[in-house]
């Protein structure tokens, strides 16, 4: 069995400001250890795939500093999408790159930006997923144990029995992908039990993404076969046509709700998708009186607060629950509940200063 | 009427940190104006005391910062403490000086660091004081009426009738001059009404000063004596022996408890000591939320937020009653009511980063 990651570094997270921007997503960003995510996203599949089957796939400016972090990877396992067109169109382009060297190999989708804990735990869950998309023809995929009603997610509604298990690890079918709920279907769905978060990971082997895509998006099909022709004749100029003509929507939309025998496998390897700077609070150990922080700190009477501030002393006095962040062209000084409206000032220096984004 | 004016520019104050430090005190900040304080200090004079008759005494590593700030002054007006010693020796070099050349030249010693909102008001005092002290021969102070029950002042109390009118502006015989007193006290003397702060600053006529030393500081007198032959000498090395053997006491101490027949005017100017960052939420003009800003401020749901940051966006989302500092080598993040407590930094700086102060 041949996997090969596909690893979705085309993000462009904003919930990180001041320290992500346009140009340095969270993929880049060196907040859950001292390398880059994607750095460590890659290093995490090392023992199970090899560098010659690790592949990205973002736009261009993102594929330069793609290139010069990830020097192990080949220079042409990074894929380029013309154009930014969601999670659809990127994945059927890498899918057929790799569909053009073997039809029968896995293809993983994964995330650059999430948090794996437990990456031993992750990459048996990853070679039982192949297995599953191998043998199973299915589409498999991780769904996420929700740890609380999260009205932040998608969700998995799986049948709670008829698990099937590959490499000693249960997988059970898909009955349906569920957009994100509001709070009251989201409290239903984890006292069920047989909903989980979905991860936005997948598993399938490139032909049997072909035909899924020939029966249940015939639209995309004709897309797919145009690509399988530009790459095959490395038409650039092909390739952006069919990025100008395609519709830009999320490959659960596309094809995953659509498609029916789908397996799902429980992404019990310590998962965070790190979805904002509070998220971090759980990921740096924070000391005694609750504080984490990266970079120097002088604490005086201060507890819970998160501060981002490396190479420079920051010293609190008297606060609590704060959220600090200070680059050298902008400081963020924000409640730690309310760490979801960065947003709001992201959208505020779009006219008042573009330059900080 | 000659009046001399010596700006006490020695102070080493640390409760701006970390904006002030050791060799950038609080009278070069520009925290007040676009000017440093010693600047406004010396601009507020012009109009009443020509450049020739305005000094500063400073040691001499502060005397250059002096120079280059204060390019009116004559290069022979910056006068330097051979060694720190508290204001009685300081004080008593710049009288002698002023004496040397006229011994009936009024002598005002003034703040550096000190706000003074209503300039007009305080050259009108400032001129008065003069006169009683030249046409009097007493020692003349300004007391500023206080506006709450202060423990961190000394007080001056007066004689509530008695007073004397000096170009229309009444001045009160001072009874006594108190250290500063605990909370039960302070509150006593703001009741009585006839307790004003004492805002340190002082009129005499050189040969006023001599003469009250030479009876009530017989001690001081030996020095002053000294002093006197080491300037008219120009010995350097003999002024050097003076501060070595001097004791290190203020003028308060040394002097002014002693004397009798001393006045004060209150000092209604619209004076502050702008002793901490929160004194200067006074100063900054608040906007509509509350949030006082040297910088560029995007604020969301916050209120009564001091930052000095300029230069930089300072970026707020739901947090109120913060002081934010932002220097280039440090963070200060700070309960507003809490800034006092920057003194506890600075003290753990001094074995931590002595490079941060």
């Amino acid at each position: 069995m041949n996997i090969r990651a596909v690893i979705m570094a085309g993000g462009s997270g904003t919930r990180f400001w001041p320290l992500s921007r346009k140009n340095r997503p969270k993929q880049f960003l060196d907040i859950v250890s001292s390398r880059s995510m994607i750095e460590e996203t890659v290093s995490r599949l090392g023992p199970l795939v090899p560098a010659r089957d690790i592949f990205t796939i973002a736009n261009a400016q993102q594929t330069v500093s793609l290139k010069s972090l990830l020097k192990t990877l080949p220079r042409g396992n990074f894929l380029v999408e013309p154009l930014a067109k969601n999670t659809a169109p990127s994945l059927m382009l890498a899918t057929a790159r790799v569909y053009l060297d073997d039809p029968e190999a896995v293809v993983a989708a994964l995330a650059s930006d999430h948090l794996i804990r437990n990456p031993e735990r992750f990459r048996a869950m990853l070679e039982a997923a192949a297995a599953a998309a191998s043998k199973d023809k299915a589409i498999v995929t991780f769904g996420i144990p929700p740890s609380f009603p999260s009205t932040g997610y998608g969700y998995i509604h799986f049948s709670g029995d008829k698990a099937r298990k590959f490499a000693g690890i249960p997988f059970h079918p898909v009955l349906e992908f569920k957009e994100k709920p509001d709070r009251k279907q989201a409290e239903r769905f984890v006292a069920d039990g047989n909903y989980h978060w979905n991860s936005g990971m997948f598993l399938w082997r490139a032909d049997v993404f072909a035909a899924k895509l020939k029966r249940h998006a015939p639209d995309f099909f004709v897309f797919w076969e145009r690509m399988l022709e530009a790459l095959s004749k490395k038409d650039r100029k092909a390739l952006l046509r069919i990025f100008e003509e395609i519709p830009a929507i999320s490959i659960d939309y596309a094809l995953m709700e659509k498609v029916s025998g789908s397996l799902v496998g429980a992404g019990d390897f310590g998962w965070s998708d790190v979805g904002a700077w509070s998220s971090l609070y759980e990921v740096w150990p924070p000391d005694a009186a609750g504080n984490a922080v990266k970079g120097d700190p002088l604490v005086i009477d201060s507890r819970n607060c998160l501060v981002y501030n490396p190479g420079k002393l920051t010293a609190l006095v008297g606060v609590k629950d704060l959220i600090v962040v200070d680059t050298g062209d902008a400081l963020l000084i924000c409640r730690r509940d309310q760490d979801q409206r960065v947003k709001e000032i992201v959208e505020a220096l779009k006219s008042r200063k573009p330059e900080l984004l």
